[in-house]
């Protein structure tokens, strides 16, 4: 009797979830958009009817899913709740896991996203194999999730793998994060860095480039930068390659702590491709010790977009 | 049948080597001068012939030592090598374990100093109990052993744990550091570091402090920096405040990562007790993620001077 798994991404917008075979298949997904449910409860409630439909028009009895995986922001894998998420909208400690195991009769682990992203690179993606690397998530934020010997790191609290947070300024004049410090490499080597940077450059310089094109600077993405990158833009190109320098030097770093195999980036800005991967592998070769100067591979997560987080969180429950 | 453990700490000046009791008791200890050795094979003889001496001047029998545990700077756990360390008389690849092994008919185990320093903390000093800890090391260098689950991290190839390194000048003007890189915060937070720190000032400014009365300013210490701080001198202040804001930002980058239970100070530096103390943790928490704020202490180790090395090195064996 094969048994199945099913994964919940846990995201700002949208929360993705789908039913996940032994070998690693997505069968089927769906989702819903977490903003429409500001009480947890109503959220619970809708999430698992959801997800008892997606099993029961695959075919399959609920008995033989073997458990649910889940990966969300400040989730916490010893106590099984989201806490003081930032980017939800349920305020204070949330008993996540509990609240869906209740409610599916089946248990329930969840971790934060960027260890789900790791533990789905370990198991399904550009890490098999390895027993010690690092998943660098670049999206709307920096995340972090690290293995070592083979397992996730969690450290005392269970809150282990902060990297975005680590200064690139100590200035105390750097960007305003969203932890509420100023400085981390967050609000700069994410997706939203990228937009932050180039509305610097546009509102505050009168350097020509394709950027002052883009309707609304509000509303600049990495994507319109990368766009004029790929036309030419010297603007854009300087934008990837200050912010690609700034997460390579922060990523020696991390090389001096843990000595990983490799270090694996996944998320939106790393579809800027070549154009921020260069800058990043360049400074973090800059600031390694001569002992594992060109032995660490920096590479973009080979896992399908779509399925990514949905298997990285199935990969959870083994 | 008691069983003792031989401990070895190989330095760049002098080695030390002791019998140890399983309750943790150095029973008798002595040392060699290290560059008195250039040939290692010479070392090894003299080194074993000295241990056997040990052994038998304590009414023991040889066949109770039940290993040799050594702590060596740039040592590889998994080779059993020490590999091209910048502060021994031996050049490149040094089979190390495997000669003393050979000489004395007995196990040994080799790792990084700090490494030794991090599980003499775990075993007999100020991290009994915890599972999750970093110790880090400063004298002549920085050095850093970290522990995670109850087990050293050694990462892929050995060599986790070279904090010293990480850089807090990105600039390409930062001090030069041992490594060839420049601006490893172990060019200003060893006790090295601070005393280059003091030399900088007494030679390139006017400022009136009791370090100009330091008979040679190139051997000046950090304890002439201390003595004068005692004093009530305000640039020796000064100097402490420098280098602990400085290691105290990189402490909080190392939360961030592994998230451990305390950080453990150990070496020469620590010496400067309150002077130094004080800037180290204020610059962490100043930099920590609120979840972190208040959380971790810092410490200095609580282990004797004296037999803190050979008891971290002869804790390798258990």
């Amino acid at each position: 009797m094969e048994k199945y798994v099913l994964g919940i991404d846990v995201g700002g917008t949208g929360t993705k979830f789908g039913l996940v075979n032994k070998d690693g298949k997505v069968l089927r997904s769906n989702s819903i958009p977490t903003r429409q449910y500001p009480e947890i409860n109503e959220f619970c409630d809708e999430l698992c009817e959801r997800m008892r439909r997606l099993v029961k028009d695959e075919g399959i009895e609920m008995g033989n899913v073997a458990g649910i995986g889940c990966g969300a922001p400040d989730a916490n894998f010893y106590s099984g709740c989201i806490e003081y998420a930032t980017n939800l909208p349920w305020k204070g400690v949330v008993p996540f896991a509990k609240l869906i195991s209740e409610r599916m009769g089946i248990k329930c682990t969840i971790t934060n996203d960027a260890n789900a992203a790791a533990q789905g690179e370990m198991i399904y993606g550009s890490a098999r194999g390895m027993k010690n690397f690092i998943v660098i998530t670049l999206g709307t934020g920096v995340g972090s999730g690290i293995v070592i010997d083979g397992k996730l790191l969690y450290g005392h609290d269970g809150f282990a793998g902060e990297l975005g947070h680590c200064k690139i300024d100590h200035s105390g004049n750097g960007r305003l994060c969203g932890c509420g410090q100023k400085g981390c490499i967050e609000a700069y080597a994410s997706a939203t860095g990228v937009a932050r940077t180039a509305k610097e450059i546009v509102t505050s310089t009168t350097q020509p480039t394709l950027l002052r094109n883009v309707a609304d600077i509000d509303h600049i993405t990495s994507k319109d930068v990368f766009d004029a990158a790929e036309k030419g833009d010297l603007v854009a190109k300087e934008i990837f390659d200050y912010t690609g320098h700034l997460l390579g030097q922060k990523l020696a770093d991390y090389v001096h702590f843990s000595s990983p195999e490799a270090i694996i980036l996944f998320g939106g800005l790393t579809k800027a491709g070549h154009w921020i991967m260069d800058p990043i592998r360049e400074a973090m070769e800059a600031n390694l010790m001569p002992i594992w100067k060109g032995k660490i591979p920096v590479s973009v997560s080979n896992l399908k977009d779509s399925d990514a987080a949905i298997l990285g969180a199935a990969s959870l429950i083994s």
